[in-house]
């Protein structure tokens, strides 16, 4: 039985590493100069990580990060100019359109008919309001949960408030390591709906994930159908 | 009768106001080759306003402003390495080490026994967590919101969330504009405890606070007599 379905928000049902990706394509044309694609990204991601016990996630994060790296990188040489560029790529990025994925709309309509529905994200705690009031969606979600991190206890917090046994919660998410992997730790359900692009950060080493065992789903759309199959449906194992 | 009392962090349980003008202070030092001081503070204030309903609230978006202001003020003049200044500010701001005000521990300590007891305040999500692990103030709350804005309806999602009566709940806090007049809105109740220095955001126009009728303490060690006493000792009318 499924008393509580959690969703995931950036990139299950809206898209979010897109824009990051255009941002950063914005980031590797100001670096140009100083440093080629590749050694622009690696260090532009050695700064996120560095910076993220303090900065934690999100847009502002990143754009702290970026204006960072575009110092190191070029030595001190980038003209402020370019800074307040690279500051612009990160309003846009904070301001831009909600655009939904194929069958999330339909997916939540169906589901919180049935079901008590949470959403559960991380990131900028005004951005993440901001971009579930611009998508339509909030009407469906019993609760609304903005963290700053996706961990076991996390998790296990959240369960205990829903006062539900944790089998009986299932979170759906495209990250492996943030959506599926800790709340499996804490003995609820999870499904994997991966999108095209996962940020490094999220990546986790295949070993892990073979070692779980979790259905994955094509697409959102699919959803309703295997919960309605109480979970068991042909995708019950996945494979890294 | 009160069943819950509700305190704001930054400048209500612990420092935050002057750090920030501490970082303001350097601000004005890196800025001094191009403007000076008044006007810096000028700038930055107008461009926080602006960015206020992107970046919202905390020390990131201040970093991010801070940038945008020195860019703005030196027209493009200001060198990288200066910029790169700027964001250890910002970060310095971050990782501050928490600093309680006078009585803030002895005062929850006592009304947590009594009431529930939560905290409500705005900021970096992760900044704010932080804040609060570090304050050692965490084991007396039943419950923490970190909110992106103080305003009614936001009050009023708490108090329906509580289940309690408005009138039987308080809201303590420094910042008129935040912590008293958006929960007298929605019919709570509140005290206000002024800190010395209040951010010019947070500040409201004399004949606001004086058309309000709300206690006003010296300090947060007078607030159990204060609860005691119901909410009616000698502080329970206000003025500007």
């Amino acid at each position: 039985m499924v008393a509580v379905i959690a969703f995931d928000g950036d990139d299950t049902l809206w898209h979010s590493e897109t824009r990051f990706a255009e941002a950063q394509q914005h980031f590797r044309g100001i670096l140009a100069p100083y440093a080629d694609p590749a050694r622009a990204d690696d260090a532009l991601y050695a700064i996120e990580a560095a910076n993220m016990a303090l900065f934690g996630y999100g847009a502002k994060a990143f754009t702290l990060s970026m204006v960072e790296t575009a110092i190191e990188l070029s030595d001190g040489r980038v003209p402020a100019e370019e800074i307040a560029r690279l500051l612009e790529v990160g309003k846009r990025l904070l301001d831009h359109p909600v655009e939904l994925l194929d069958g999330a709309s339909d997916a939540l309509e169906q589901l919180s008919a049935s079901h008590r529905v949470l959403l559960i994200t991380k990131g900028d705690l005004l951005h993440q309001e901001r971009k579930l009031a611009a998508s339509g969606l909030a009407k469906h979600f019993d609760r609304v949960a903005i963290v700053s991190e996706k961990d076991p206890p996390t998790y296990a917090d959240i369960i205990a408030q829903e006062r539900v046994p944790p089998e009986e919660f299932v979170m759906v998410g495209n990250s492996v390591r943030s959506d599926v992997l800790p709340v499996l730790a804490v003995g609820g359900r999870a499904v994997h709906v991966p999108h095209e692009i996962t940020w490094a950060h999220e990546q986790v080493p295949d070993a892990q994930v073979q070692a779980a065992t979790f259905p994955r789903l094509a697409g959102i759309a699919q959803l309703p159908d295997l919960i309605r199959q109480g979970l068991a449906g042909p995708h019950a194992h996945a494979r890294g």
